[in-house]
C-alpha cells in the first residue's frame, strides 16, 4: 500500500510536470472552455423541439401548446449562449474581451434563433429526398425515428450557422458528434443545397470547402476531399475541396477531389469512380472496373 | 431581455406553423410514437439476458435462478409488447384499430419469445465462427464482450424477428442503433443463415432483400446492395440484393450488387472486387489490382 | 394473461438449458467477468486527468490542485486494479491463481501508472502532428475536443500498454469502445511511433501485428491487415501485418496487406492503391485509376 502512494505521488507530479510544459492549451484561465456534453444536449434538444413526437419521453406532446416549446426554447438560449461565450472568451488566439461577450454572443444567438424554422422547412425537405430516393424506406416517420443520413445532415445545419458565424469549437464538436453515430464526416464549413440525402452513410467525407446544390444523393464511402494536404496549414481558408451542382447522384465508395473539380448538374457518379478534374453536365460516368479473375478454388473443393 | 423575449416568441410561432403545414407527421394523435430510447434499453436486456456474465453490473450472477431470469424476461414482455402497440396504432397510411392492438401485440410477443432461445442457440454458433475465423481472437469471452460484428448480428436477428411480423419502426430502430455503434448496417429484412461471421465491419451494408447462407465470412467495407435505386418507391418489396450461398468468404470493400446476383457455394471473392452478375460455386474471384506507379519522390528526398 | 405466463415460463426454461449445454463460457464461477461500462468510465477518467480543462464537467479546474489530482488517481488506481483482478481470474484456459492475483494486479497497476505521464507526452506530440496535418484544424484545443483519429489514438496508447503484460480482455474493450465512436480499429497489440495521425478515420483498420514509425499519416478507410485468415487460429502469434516506417503518407482507401510488407520511411501511398509486396524508401506510389466512362446521359435530359 505504501508502494502505491508512492507510485500516484510520482504520477501526479510527472502530470503536473506535464501541464506546465506543453505549447498545447491545458487551462483556461478565468473562464472553461465550452463543454462538449453540454453541447450534444444542446443538438438533442433542438432535434426535439423540432420533431417533438419522436424524441420526447414526456406523455401530453399530442397538442404541443406554445407555451411549452417557449419554455423550452427559452432554456436552449440560455444554454446556447453560455456555451458561445465560454467559446468566445476562450478563441485560440483571439479571444473576444470579457465587455464585448455578452452582446456578441446575444447576437449570435438571435441570428442563429432566427434560422431554426428555416432549418426546419430544410429537414422536411431532406425528410422528402431520403424517401424519394430510398426504396426501404417504409415511411418518413421511419426516416425520422433512425436514418443515420438524416442525422447527420440535421446536425450539420445547426452547425453550419455556427460556422459563419465564426463561432470557434462548437460547431466542429457537434458534426463529430454526429460522425460519431453515423460514420458520416461533413464539415460544418461546406454549403449544402435543399433535399440532400445521405443513403447508409459509413465512411462519407464532405470537406470544409464543399459546395453542394440541391437534389443532390450520395451513397456510403463517398469522399468530397482535398487533393493533397502536404502544405498543411498553409491551406487554411483556400477552396480544397469540389463542387457538386444540382441533382447529382454519387454512388458509393466515388472519391472526388479538388478545389476546381466541378460535377455538371444532372450528373451520375458510378461506384469507386476517382474523379480529380470537372465532369460535365447530364453526363453519365461509370468506371471499367478492374478485371476479375475467375478461376476454380481447389482448396474449397 | 427585451429583445431575447421577441426572438424566442417569434421562433416558437414560426416552428409551431412549420408543425402545421408540414405533410410530415408530427403529432401522434392520441397514442405517443414508440420511443427510440425505450427500444434500445429492450436490445440491451435481451443481450443482459443472453449472456448475463458479460453484461450485469449485479453481484451475484453466478448461478442465475430460475426465478430472477423469469422477473427479467416479465418486465421485458411488458415493454416489448407496450412498444409494438404504439407503433401499430401509430403505422404509417394503416394503423391498427385500438380493439385489435391489444391481441395482435401479444401475439407478436409470443411469437417473439419463443424465438428468443432458438435465436441465443445461432448466436452460440455465431461466436464459434468468429473464434475460429480470426487470428486476432484471444478467447470466445472476447467475441461476447467486445466484437462489432457479433453485436451487429446479435441485433439483426432480433430485428428480424419483429420485421417477418410487420412491426413498423422498431426494427429500423434497432439495426440503426447497430449500426451507430458498430459501422455495420445490416437491414432487418435480410435473410442470414448460421454461423455468420463479420470482421472489423466497418463499412458494411447489407440490403433488405439479401439472402446469405451457412457459414459466410465478411469483412469492413462489404457492400451486398442494389445495382440503382434511380426507381426509388418503385422498387419498394421487390429483390433488389444479391444471394451469398453456404461458407463463402468475402474480403474488404468488396462490392456485389443486384437481386438476380449469386455467389455460388464455396467461393472466395477478393477485396475490392465490383460484381454485378453471379459467380459459379468453388470459384475463387480476385481483380487485377490497379497499376501502381512507383517511382522516387523528390520532394521526400 | 396466463398464456402471456406460459410463454415466459417456457422461454425461460430454454435460455437456462442453454446455458448449461454451451461451450462458450456463460458463468464465471466465484468471480465476476470485468465490466465493460466501468472499463469505459477508465478510459474516460484518464482523458480527463490527461486533459483536465476539456473534460471536467466541474468548475474550479483552473488551476488544479496536486491533492486534487492525487484523489483522482488513486480512485482511479482502485477501479483498475479490481477490473485487472477480475480479468486475470477469469483468463481463458489458465486463470490465475487467487492468491497470486493481488499481487499481479498492484505490478500490472504500478508499471501502468508509471507510463501514464509518458503516454502523456505522446499525446501531445500527436496533436501536434494533427494541427501541422489538417489545414480545417482551427487550433489544437479543437483536436483535443473532437478529432476522432486523436481520441483513437489515445484510447489505443492505453489499451497497449495493458496488452503488453497480457491482461486479457480489457484491452480489447478499450479499442472497440475506441472504434464504436470514430470506426477506426486500432488492435491494442499494434507497436505505434510517435506524431501519429490518422484523418477523418472512418473504416481505418490497423492489425494485430501492424508496426508504424513516427511522423506518419492515414486517411479514412486505409486497411493495414493481414493477406489471408483462412488458416484462422493457427495464425495467432504470427507476424501477419505490415510495417510502415517513418514519415510515410498513406491516403484514403489504400489497402496494405501482409506480415512481410514494408512501406519504406518518407514514401506516400496513393488513394486506394492495393499493395501486397514492399515498397522501398523514398518513393511515390500511385495508381493508375480505373479508367472511367463518360457519356452523355439521356435520362437526366
Amino acid at each position: 500500500m505504501k508502494d502505491e502512494k508512492k507510485v500516484i505521488q510520482k504520477t501526479a507530479e510527472e502530470i503536473i510536470a506535464n501541464y506546465q510544459e506543453t505549447t498545447i492549451p491545458m487551462f483556461c484561465g478565468e473562464n472553461n472552455l465550452p463543454n462538449r456534453d453540454v453541447i450534444i444536449d444542446i443538438v438533442k434538444e433542438i432535434r426535439m423541439i423540432l420533431f417533438p413526437s419522436y424524441f420526447d419521453l414526456e406523455k401530453g406532446n399530442k397538442a404541443i401548446p406554445e407555451s411549452f416549446i417557449k419554455n423550452r426554447l427559452a432554456n436552449l438560449y440560455d444554454k446556447l449562449k453560455g456555451q458561445i461565450k465560454l467559446a468566445l472568451l476562450n478563441k485560440h488566439n483571439e479571444p473576444l474581451e470579457k465587455d464585448k461577450v455578452e452582446l456578441e454572443a446575444q447576437k449570435i444567438c438571435d441570428e442563429f434563433f432566427a434560422r431554426i424554422p428555416e432549418i426546419q422547412k430544410l429537414l422536411f425537405k431532406d425528410i422528402i429526398a431520403a424517401f424519394d430516393g430510398d426504396p426501404a424506406a417504409q415511411s418518413k416517420e421511419e426516416i425520422v425515428f433512425s436514418y443515420p443520413g438524416f442525422f447527420a445532415i440535421l446536425v450539420y445545419r445547426l452547425a453550419h450557422e455556427l460556422y459563419l458565424r465564426h463561432v470557434p469549437y462548437i460547431p466542429r464538436i457537434m458534426t463529430e458528434y454526429a460522425h460519431s453515430g453515423t460514420g458520416i464526416d461533413i464539415n460544418a464549413g461546406a454549403i449544402i443545397g435543399e433535399y440532400f440525402f445521405i443513403d447508409h452513410g459509413t465512411g462519407v467525407v464532405i470537406g470544409e470547402t464543399t459546395v453542394i446544390g440541391n437534389h443532390v444523393k450520395l451513397y456510403q464511402g463517398v469522399t468530397l476531399g482535398a487533393l493533397s494536404t502536404r502544405e498543411g496549414q498553409k491551406m487554411a481558408g483556400k477552396k480544397r475541396h469540389p463542387t457538386v451542382e444540382d441533382n447529382v447522384t454519387i454512388y458509393s465508395g466515388a472519391t472526388i477531389l479538388g478545389g476546381a473539380t466541378i460535377i455538371g448538374e444532372n450528373s451520375v457518379i458510378g461506384g469507386n469512380a476517382f474523379i480529380v478534374e470537372s465532369i460535365p453536365k447530364n453526363t453519365k460516368v461509370s468506371i471499367k472496373n478492374p478485371e476479375l479473375y475467375i478461376r476454380p478454388d481447389k482448396k474449397s473443393q
